[in-house]
């Protein structure tokens, strides 16, 4: 049976993504333009991100700092393309206290203008570096179409930002990051991505390059996910960062960054949820396991409380839900938000020394014995439901990836249905442009250990350079 | 041996206070005027101190959520005592993207009118309620004189915001998370406070009552911890928060705020920092072990490398500093630091079958048998620092905590050394306003279960109403 409050995703994939964000309860819109409140069970899934990056980046050696919210305007048009690329969406203060500024000010829409700033103040030489640092912070950026967790005016993310003397150390450091992003997607949020460099038409302003964290949605339509730049000297020019080499010798330093954000929030709901709503993969689900116990009983509910108290001292998130709703009620609230599995303690059933799970990502009731094995059992239902929603979304992706040699082959499959399409690039920005009238068809990074298979540019036919992943974008 | 980097505090407080946050690398000025770079030794005790906090509210029943950083001034004007208190310390964003915005929008100073509008929007019943959010989040308040950590224009705190159904369950929240301060106050930062409540005066503009946290530094001044707000139904009025009560009739809701802040990580070095840098107690110190072998010798550093792994499976932070430093300048730096327990290990004394342990808060070093009770000792060390902190600190505000009976009297206190001055108050704002021509003498609170000292007022001499605690504040 079908929730009703929710539109199917296959009649109409906008709406049942604001339904299932409406009917999970993650988020509400709010009396602010192109902002949105973050309830309980939305930021539930945040906090539960945050904690799992933070611990890798801090066993990476990466310290936390905090930096201020507002960029005086001087300052960042210190670095032109920062500039060019963010003022057309900036939020501006102009007034402070009762007065008028004599210069506005920027909330920050990124932060390497003060990262740069700062650590041109503090860095002197190699014996200082590298420094490895990161913020979980708010930023803005003043969309004129935004969407849940998708696109806000204001998200909040992390902005790791590092300084080093080599250019090896610090391309090893864009590539380490990505690789903890992709692993991060994979692994925990059961999400295949594919990565690579972007184009310099689609890069981050005032990046060297750009790698890039690619995911497929549902619906064919591509997320970028997470990004590690590789800035080179570009910043450490403009904002004066120079240390003294092992040879004595002042050097600009060569700086990173990277980041992650809400968004990803959005990913998951579009990768993996479904008509009755939110799915979650049990390692990045705020609560795991809910415990229905049904009837009153005192046998029953004393059983659902030990099952509780064996699940938490074994490391798994659980509930036990006593409320006086009635179990069907509670069945589909639990379900809507998500939670992997639910544990059905009924009479009948432990009369015959069972008892119920039901696993969120099939729908499935399995009836296990009730004995010494249920953690274990609970257990490996949640490693089981981690990897078959990997495996579905990553199913799917292959499914939706295609490979194109003509232009026609491209309108062909955009038009029919949405996905990853590979194709050769000259390296010319004119074909990207002509990609793009494609129902916005663009270049989503460059694949690096494929094999080639052509040696013609899918738009123009010339000689070929890369070969390059394609889709229409979030 | 004092540290050279330091100002005396005797001599010169202010000075000594801003040297400490420098030279243990708390925080560092920044390009944007009023607001500091949170560097990493600071930016740590600040997440240890969010741990403890946030576990304590959500062992409690609270949500975290996030709301917009903007708030529209006609949300804002609807209660208008709020906006009479923040307007004039507001940062206001006039401009987004290109365009001049229509209505200004205030970067918020606190957020009770955005929580307000929010519950507005989703309390139906009695049955929604309570409702016990809080949110971690950036504020700005455009002052004009800042100092680090103390008041700077941006800051970061805590604020809980709770809807309820009733007016007992309202102040019951209230007097709840005052003690939820006072605890964490007393047992984690080892500062002892003074609780009670705000006059009419020093309420929280838009409050029925201000509850708070009072503690005293070194020098004698006064700090407000934190607060906790009991708004009964003024914000549901201006708002439009309203349920169905069990008699299903339409009623105001009754809420609370309360909130801490960074402003913390200042009372903490003003309570127990030295002339040698950072002191901190072991129950916030984001590190609180180190281990320094003394020379190359491999079983130094093995000895050391398994003390530390000891600790830490026993639950203490340690680490162990094998950096080509001289001891001394090790010793130094993590004195500075404030690391609480230093562990050193030297050829001699291990040939004795003795290690050797430093304290931080009074320096003293104490050696060790090198035995199977290593980890206890080193425990029951952090016991007692964390202890005497407190002790001290105590010892301190009881020297400094006077009675008054007349204003000659508070004028001799406050000339000669400032501290807590207990004295009676008839209740009348004018006599507040004698005592803050008095070098700017506050009531910090009104205290609740003391024994008045008279029935006069300590300024008219007319008849007292309470008994105030007094002091001048940061």
């Amino acid at each position: 049976m079908k929730n009703k409050a929710i539109t199917s995703r296959d009649v109409d994939f906008a709406k049942w993504y604001t339904d299932i964000v409406r009917e999970a309860h993650l988020a509400d819109y709010s009396g602010v333009k192109g902002c949105i409140v973050f309830e309980p069970n939305g930021y539930a899934i945040w906090e539960k991100m945050q904690k799992v990056l933070d611990e890798k980046f801090k066993a990476l050696g990466h310290q936390n700092v905090y930096l201020p919210l507002l960029i005086p305007e001087s300052l960042m048009r210190k670095e032109s393309e920062l500039i060019e690329g963010f003022a057309p969406e900036g939020a501006w203060v102009t007034e402070g206290g009762k007065n008028k500024l004599e210069e506005r000010m920027i909330i920050r829409p990124t932060s390497e203008t003060l990262f740069s700033d700062y650590y041109a103040s503090i860095v002197k030489s190699y014996k200082d570096l590298p420094l490895l640092y990161n913020q979980w912070c708010n930023v803005m950026r003043w969309e004129k179409e935004t969407r849940p967790f998708l696109r806000t005016r204001e998200f909040l993310w992390q902005e790791g930002h590092t300084v080093h003397a080599s250019e090896e150390e610090a391309k090893a450091e864009t590539d380490r990051m990505l690789n903890v992003y992709k692993d991060f997607f994979e692994n925990y949020l059961a999400i295949p991505v594919i990565t690579g460099q972007k184009t310099e038409r689609e890069k981050f302003a005032g990046a060297e390059y750009t790698c890039t964290v690619e995911a497929l949605m549902y619906n064919g339509v591509a997320l970028q996910g997470a990004t590690s730049h590789y800035f080179g000297q570009k910043f450490s020019k403009a904002y004066g960062i120079q240390f003294l080499n092992k040879e004595n010798k002042l050097e600009n330093a060569y700086q990173t960054s990277w980041g992650a954000s809400t968004r990803m929030i959005g990913g998951l709901i579009m990768v993996h949820s479904d008509d009755n709503g939110l799915v979650l993969p049990p390692k990045i689900a705020p609560r795991q396991v809910v415990i229905v116990p049904i009837g009153q009983d005192e046998e029953i509910t004393s059983l659902a409380d030990k099952i509780n108290s064996l699940l938490n001292t074994n490391g798994i998130v659980s509930f036990v839900d006593k409320s006086e709703k009635s179990p069907g009620f509670k069945f589909a609230q639990h379900e809507v938000n998500g939670i992997p599995v639910r544990v059905e303690i009924g009479k009948r059933d432990l009369e015959n020394g069972k008892i119920c799970l039901a696993r969120r990502d099939t729908r499935e009731r399995i009836q296990i014995e009730n004995d010494d094995n249920i953690v274990k059992n609970i257990q490996h239902l949640l490693d089981d439901i981690q990897s078959n929603l990997f495996n579905t979304a990553l199913r799917r992706n292959q499914e939706k990836t295609f490979t194109a040699f003509t232009l026609d082959d491209v309108k062909d499959i955009m038009s029919k249905q949405p996905g990853f399409v590979k194709a050769m690039w000259c390296g010319d920005e004119n074909c990207e442009l002509k990609m793009k009238e494609i129902r916005g068809t663009k270049s989503r990074c460059i694949l690096e250990n494929e094999k080639p298979i052509s040696d013609k540019c899918v738009v123009c036919g010339k000689k070929a350079k890369h070969y390059v992943v394609w889709g229409i974008q979030y």
